[in-house]
């Protein structure tokens, strides 16, 4: 892991850029810390440059709370090379949501399964690397979309604690049975008018999910329009579990 | 309303039984007042003797954060009359759950539609009376079950601002013309894996609330067990209405 960038936000947050081989990141870290603070793993649907603003908003609150924050560029999302394979299943995908066809579970393996394959790798790698640092300590948490990659983490990395999961991208029929393995507290956040979205796979998956303690927080505005307090929600959660 | 008792809690808050007619009631006070506080209206299934531990630990989260709370016994629970063709109706419905049938639309409606007919206009007399009180200011909240009566009041009684509704009883299929007139905020509470509890209507429920802001948090725990966590998110969805 190389740092290439470091600069203090104006709460005295650390936002460090790096990159672990190919893959650019950035981590977060209180202005005050004096032990290692726990972690949260901010998932996205790809492209930082795009999500940056959002993504430092959450770093943020995260680190008011005393937690260091993290993310990764998505395989084939950003400056990362893409794959034919992946821009092909996004072109289906836009071809059938622009003639308003249902998106086949074809087209929703060809798009994530790959995705996940190689970003769960890489996310574990990036653990590796950051909980190497004398500043970050566990418990780890993982927040955010693509869901699919929450499940997986979830499922095969012992090291993730609980998962805020944010239920607004595709869900590969193979993932309800990996859903069923999860044992972590979890709590799903679903965006109950989102048009893009399969409300009724979010709640089948929801029901999927093996974990004793899982919590789904529905709420209204669409997509990109989770309200402030449902993020206040989530960092109760994590709060709760990663203290 | 005649005020029947009257004793401290350990935490300073003021317990006072009343009668309004026939109808007894609780209502609780904040400790230290210095201007009329905000009012949350807690609904239950009936039987205050039997639910009050629960109803006083709801009353003394909410006076901890300033707000005075209210209960009434329901028609035909608890010391008040009977009326036989209720009393059927819940022969009838434990009848069909213990042989393991559906549970008729008819019984729901012989169940929930006589209550919420009789329960609203109690449920206003005491509000007119609690808001006569110097102690008690509005804005006013519902919170809790019978989730049809919650319905009812927040289409007819223009002074609830906000509810929190359980979505742990049976709902008629009338009551959800009237969800999709309701506008104000809701916090709607669903045990997921409450076996007595018919989680697709509560989900179409959820679905038909005409509110612009409404928000539904699913736990597990079965109908009893509501997590504590969630009690506390629902205070802040109070917290953010009723200030």
């Amino acid at each position: 892991m190389d740092f290439t960038s470091e600069r203090r936000l104006d709460d005295g947050v650390l936002e460090r850029e790096f990159t672990l081989g190919e893959i650019p990141g950035i981590l977060w870290t209180p202005g005050s810390t004096s032990e290692p603070a726990p972690l949260i793993l901010l998932g996205h649907p790809g492209g930082l440059g795009k999500m940056y603003p959002r993504l430092v908003a959450r770093a943020q609150r995260s680190a008011a709370q005393g937690f260091a924050a993290a993310t990764i560029e998505l395989p084939g999302s950003g400056d990362r090379p893409r794959s034919a394979a992946a821009e092909q299943a996004r072109a289906d995908l836009r071809r059938a949501l622009e003639a308003g066809e249902p998106v086949s579970d074809e087209i929703v393996d060809a798009l994530i399964l790959p995705l996940v394959d190689q970003a769960v790798p890489e996310w574990r790698a990036t653990l590796d690397a950051l909980l190497a640092l004398p500043e970050i300590g566990g418990p780890v948490g993982y927040a955010g979309g693509v869901i699919a990659i929450g499940v997986r983490l979830a499922v095969v990395e012992p090291r993730i604690a609980a998962a805020g999961l944010f239920a607004g991208s595709f869900v590969p029929r193979s993932m309800f049975e990996e859903a069923r393995q999860v044992t972590i507290p979890l709590h799903v956040l679903l965006q109950w008018d989102d048009e893009g979205n399969d409300r009724q796979a979010a709640l089948d998956l929801f029901d999927a999910f093996g974990s004793k303690e899982k919590t789904l927080h529905a709420n209204m505005g669409g997509h990109t329009g989770v309200p402030q307090f449902a993020g206040e929600d989530a960092a109760g959660f994590f709060a709760r579990h990663l203290k």
